[in-house]
């Protein structure tokens, strides 16, 4: 309690900076959230200026426009029919959110959600798709362009599949940000929302951006696994032709897949973390400002995450400008100039943010710039031990890859222990940085802010990282097209150098998304705790706080205090309450039931790929001997088909879930719900990730000669390894991070609605029962 | 609140009713823990008589006393390893108790411990381990009769191995119930200890059988998976020496080892189970009679769990002789024969415990029986899934099967995918069943006591269903010296039988273990809360309670009931305060941490095994001639001393972790450390069990003749598949039971001790930061 007087005096010192603060930045002045609509056009500009060199490249012989042609065709069939399923689900739940907050308030008199509420969702989702549409448009013109480029050297090769990741990074962070802007500026002048009221609206726009990440994620992760390892399966170990042979029916899907899962799955999925990790620190700073009496400072508080992301964003384009080699650069030489990209846009963010925080609300609470460190510093740690446990420079991996001496099922052991193990210290980390930032942000409510600011910190380089992360799939693409056509072998060996590449800082790209998602969602659960406040009209008191409301409860006789003190009683989700403890329950059960139902799905779609690809087999023998022209776009819609079917049902558990726990057990039960699922779900997360990373640098450790190398034994263990790691680590960990925000924004979202429905079935059990 | 108005105003209703009770239940009447002595003794005295039956068999010719000579030598030196290193743990936490309890208030004037705490601790571990002993010496007699008796009909060599399990079952429920009996009478009558103080010092003695069942589980599951997998590896894969061979130096450590991991370990964790539900059940009651202010009825609430258990130890008898057949009786018959025996039982006690409810805390208090009987039927639902999801003779586990088709990828992926849906229905089961036992018994301190009942009900079929459970490694032990002294096949193919059959019965009871895992632990939790009110000098309030609280604060100018209220509100365990977060955060990693050391090890040890016996092939050429002698002993020394080395870690991990993060972060943060790593280990745990028991069995339903049988590329994966599972059923699995209670208990034995160096910690933060 003595946090919170700390920070109300502190805010009381700060009062005099406010007031000239404020003019400078008030209605009728310029508001900083023109600056940061300003920032992300700057973003969207340069990626548009990136979108057009690329074009201007090379994209090679007929035979590489005819291959690339194909992967692009089929990549923009799965997307068609992508969007048409998504936007069924769209479609209804605005209609389901229409009626509850224009149709139901006639009904009952009593309004149970913003009105802004079905327009928000599905903005959210509409540009998350574009950022995954664009990054993917781009992505497919990239691939025969980057191997032509590579044809000339390593470098050239590098920056044009560089240039295409970057503009998916640009795009995600620009689109992102504007449309938070936009929300912001017309809420805030054209419908005149008060400002307290605008942070939870464009938590909406979060729950749609959530809703298509997660079809993304899942539906990309299905198909590009079902295309793989129907590809692997049938091609190369039933036909005995090499990995992206032209005769193998599969091999088009299998490079779609690349773009689907890898480029517009993580898109989205990066989308919705980025937009999340904002919406949820504005949410929580106008909180935190009003309920300490400053409601005149909280768009301050609003606009802080939204300009540190809009400094970021610079910084990351000046980074990606450093990205460069000679032409005769080593992969350890781009690996440096990688980094250097990464760590320089990261030191100009620390120190220009250092700035922001004190122009924005004083030294006094510069405090809120350790939080937002911490969070940098966090995800650094984690993505460096992700890359630790899962890169082959090191032992965890290569004691691994020994284990494949002893056959599939030790490498299987191994590598579900290495994941297991590797959780402890993402585990610490992020314990540590919540305690970090929210200490540093002074405890209480700005605790909480500080968590998110944290979350917001940690995500705020995305624009490079996401580059860094996005070329690989490219990289990937071009290498089968130089397979594919025939091109000079120098060439894919390049592009596997390439590949390789991004296989390390994509490791690290997931240790920031898992960490991320941790922290966004730690704020959600504090902004969803918000909102049922808001909703029960109830109150958190200090102790000099409940001192007045002894003394005023003194002459009305107690009673409707005492019902204040048994609901914040309630509120406070005792872990030694039953209803909580059920909550927690369920909550650390469903991303288990959640992964089971994705890599089941993975499963059956292979299924249907192994079975089409022999069927081929065998009724057109021309394929084998490169007669016959095999069918591709069979191969995509199969898998395209499987995809859209299987990612439905796990997509509404996640949406269901939370809302059927809070209308059953009330709303302690669904803090409880999100929070077991963000704890388990967090370590199931890093272990599925982690293990699936380890068993694919394993068998690339195998075939680089060790312990027999290709062909070996050990190389066949390594590759069962591998392929289990699949759906581990592209499918089923990736897919936990969105299911563990969704289901927070959701409950966030329909909060009223909830406790609505919970008060109406205590009401009825208790008439049932007298 | 109302709830715990209803019980207040049921309890005045029962004064009448206890005023009668009392004056027969008196100290100076009868105590009925006499009856429930008298019983634990009466099962005891049944597992000597049976003792005797066995030894009276036949152990066969002299090359089956032999070998059965050489399993038992090497079982006899694990344990004698096993006993001296726990011994030293022992010896350690021993001293380490008794310095806080005896030594420390002498030089801080402060109570940290109760005195009786050391004595208890070490008589927990020494009855466990006796239970473990008796049951192992007498499963290593009983192989080779079993083989013997096989040798006339299936239905003989039932008898005898499951007049065995029986021995194993009779001994853990009798010296459980008796050592709690002694202890309870001890305290009362002898030392004079208030009632209210008896249970809880009793739970130390849980945490000495949980100590020892930990080291038991751990130990013996990494001997018997190391051997296992070494004789696999080696024996039937490399030398090409089919199963149970007397040329493979490993078959003899992996005949040991279903002794010490599938008995003894087995025994020592469902002791603990059985022990650790009751106390905590006792506990939970003396604390709610107490608080409600009939402190005169404690005792009642007390014995109840006792008295029920003891009326299912003497059902449980009874039950045993149903189980028999025709000595032409088929497998079906024999399963028909064992689920005769079990429910009858069940219907005995459920029957039974009504009237002892009604008798002891009468009709008003019926509900408790209601809390019971949900547990005894949530175990059954909870076996049932089990079994649909691990046996194959339902369609997950024959899917499961025919994805070998494609591969052991496709097993692995399978068979994850399975375990992980598997977990849906215990978790939903669970959560009904815990609000069903609240809610039967009244809700708030009765409706936490109604918890534990259901865990005790859960379990108290434990003398029957564990003989249904330990019989298997004795059938399993008789096949490998029918095997090994080359008797008739037709002997091999009835042990085969009354192992799978064994196997059928084990996956019940697995359910059973984890369920009443969970139970117990969520009984343990609120003890937990309790002892930290207790410690804190706290009282939890109703409406009413606070009006007086109010009205006599008002005077004393409210300061000290502030105060009061701010403790309470801290005590509350908010899950949206970040110290409780971290503690989930950490409590969610630790069952994974704990796994990976756990699998870790099985791999670790395997391996030192696996080049052993190529040693011995490769040093001695005679073996595999049949001319030389294999070096047995050297094979089993090497599997004690790997398990032994292995097991150390994660068992220090278990204790250290609830107290360190209790010091540093305060009892909250372990309340919310001990609930997070119980609904992430009970999802986990249930996944490895059912896991690996699928695996198994499609393992043995493909070798049926599915999918080309044994031999075929099916059947290689098949093997994959249940080799991954082996330490994920028999070893990490069950043990993650244990740590779940193990830490419950730890928490609550020095919950004074934590408390008191977290103020001391804060208080000196608090000195250095001003």
């Amino acid at each position: 309690m003595r946090r919170k007087q700390l920070v109300l005096s502190v805010l009381t010192a700060l009062l005099p900076f406010i007031a000239n603060a404020q003019s400078t930045g008030g209605k009728s002045d310029f508001d900083l959230m023109y600056l940061i609509a300003l920032g992300s056009i700057a973003a969207l500009v340069f990626a548009w200026y990136l979108t057009k060199q690329i074009n201007k490249k090379s994209s090679g012989t007929e035979r590489m426009k005819e291959i690339s042609g194909y992967i692009q065709e089929g990549a923009m069939a799965y997307l068609r029919q992508q969007y048409k399923v998504v936007g069924i689900f769209f479609i209804a739940l605005f209609l389901l959110l229409g009626f509850i907050a224009w149709v139901l308030p006639f009904i009952t008199g009593e309004k149970w959600l913003s009105e802004f509420v079905p327009v928000a969702f599905i903005t959210g989702g509409f540009f998350s798709g574009l950022a995954g549409y664009v990054g993917m448009r781009v992505a497919t013109k990239a691939n025969a362009r980057t191997a032509m480029a590579s044809s000339e050297s390593l470098n050239s090769g590098l920056r044009v599949a560089f240039d295409s990741g970057t503009v998916m990074g640009m795009t995600v962070v620009g689109l992102g940000l504007l449309d938070l802007a936009l929300w912001y500026l017309l809420l805030r002048y054209v419908f005149v929302v008060p400002i307290g009221e605008i942070p939870p609206i464009m938590i909406t726009f979060g729950m749609g951006a959530s809703s298509m990440a997660l079809f993304a994620r899942l539906g990309g992760g299905i198909f590009t696994k079902a295309a793989d390892v129907g590809a692997d399966l049938v091609g190369k170990i039933e036909a005995g032709i090499p990995e992206d042979d032209p005769r193998n029916p599969a091999t088009i899907a299998d490079n779609v897949g690349d773009n689907v899962g890898d480029v517009a799955g993580m898109g989205a999925d990066l989308y919705e973390s980025y937009v999340g990790s904002i919406v949820a620190t504005m949410a929580l700073g106008a909180v935190g400002a009003i309920a300490s009496g400053y409601e005149e400072l909280a768009f301050r508080y609003i606009e802080l995450p939204g300009m540190i992301a809009v400094v970021a964003v610079l910084a990351s384009i000046f980074g990606t400008f450093l990205v460069k080699a000679d032409d005769n650069a080593t992969q350890k030489t781009l690996l440096r100039a990688l980094r250097a990209g990464i760590y320089t846009a990261t030191a100009i963010i620390s120190i220009a943010s250092f700035f922001i925080v004190w122009w924005l609300v004083g030294m006094e609470k510069i405090g809120l710039w350790g939080s937002m460190m911490v969070g940098l510093i966090a995800g650094n740690v984690i993505g460096y031990f992700t890359e630790y446990y899962t890169s082959d420079n090191y032992k965890p991996t290569q004691n691994l890859a020994s284990t494949a001496q002893t056959g599939p099922a030790t490498v299987i052991i191994g590598g579900i222990a290495l994941g297991m193990k590797s959780t402890a210290i993402p585990v610490l980390t992020i314990v540590i940085a919540t305690l970090g930032a929210y200490f540093f942000a002074g405890g209480g409510l700005f605790g909480l802010y500080g968590i998110g600011l944290a979350a917001v910190g940690m995500l705020s380089t995305l624009g490079i990282t996401l580059a860094t992360d996005a070329y690989g799939p490219v990289a990937d693409n071009a290498g089968g097209i130089a397979e594919m056509s025939k091109m000079d072998p120098q060439v894919r060996k390049r592009t596997d150098a390439l590949d390789a590449l991004g296989n390390t800082t994509a490791a690290t790209g997931k240790g920031f998304a898992i960490g991320s998602a941790a922290l966004t969602a730690l704020a959600l659960l504090a902004e969803y705790g918000n909102k049922i406040i808001e909703t029960l009209k109830l109150d958190t008191l200090n102790i000099s706080q409940w001192k007045e409301a002894f003394a005023s409860a003194e002459s009305s006789g107690y009673d409707s205090f005492l019902v204040q003190i048994d609901n914040l009683w309630h509120l406070s989700v005792n872990l030694l309450d039953p209803l909580v403890l059920i909550g927690l329950f369920i909550g650390a059960g469903l991303p288990f039931l959640f992964t089971a139902m994705s890599m089941g799905a993975v499963g059956r779609a292979a299924q249907a790929m192994v079975e089409e690809v022999r069927r081929q087999f065998r009724e057109f023998p021309g394929i084998l001997l490169g007669k016959d022209k095999p069918d591709y776009a069979r191969c995509v819609e199969i898998s395209t088909r499987g995809a859209q079917r299987e990612m439905i049902t796990p997509s509404i558990l996640a949406v269901v879930a939370p809302v059927v726990v809070g209308i059953l057990f009330g709303p302690a039960a669904v803090i409880a719900l999100l929070a077991g699922a963000l704890t388990s779900g967090f370590v199931l997360a890093i272990m599925m990730a982690n293990s699936g990373g380890a068993w694919d640098n394993a068998k690339k450790y195998v075939e680089s000669g060790k312990f027999g190398g290709k062909g070996s034994d050990a190389h066949k263990a390594a590759i069962v390894g591998d392929t289990v790691g699949d759906p581990f680590k592209d499918t089923s960990g990736p897919s936990i991070n969105i299911l563990i925000k969704l289901m927070s924004m959701v409950s966030i979202v329909f909060v009223g609605t909830t406790i609505g429905l919970n008060k109406l079935l205590i009401a009825l059990i208790q008439s049932i029962f007298g």
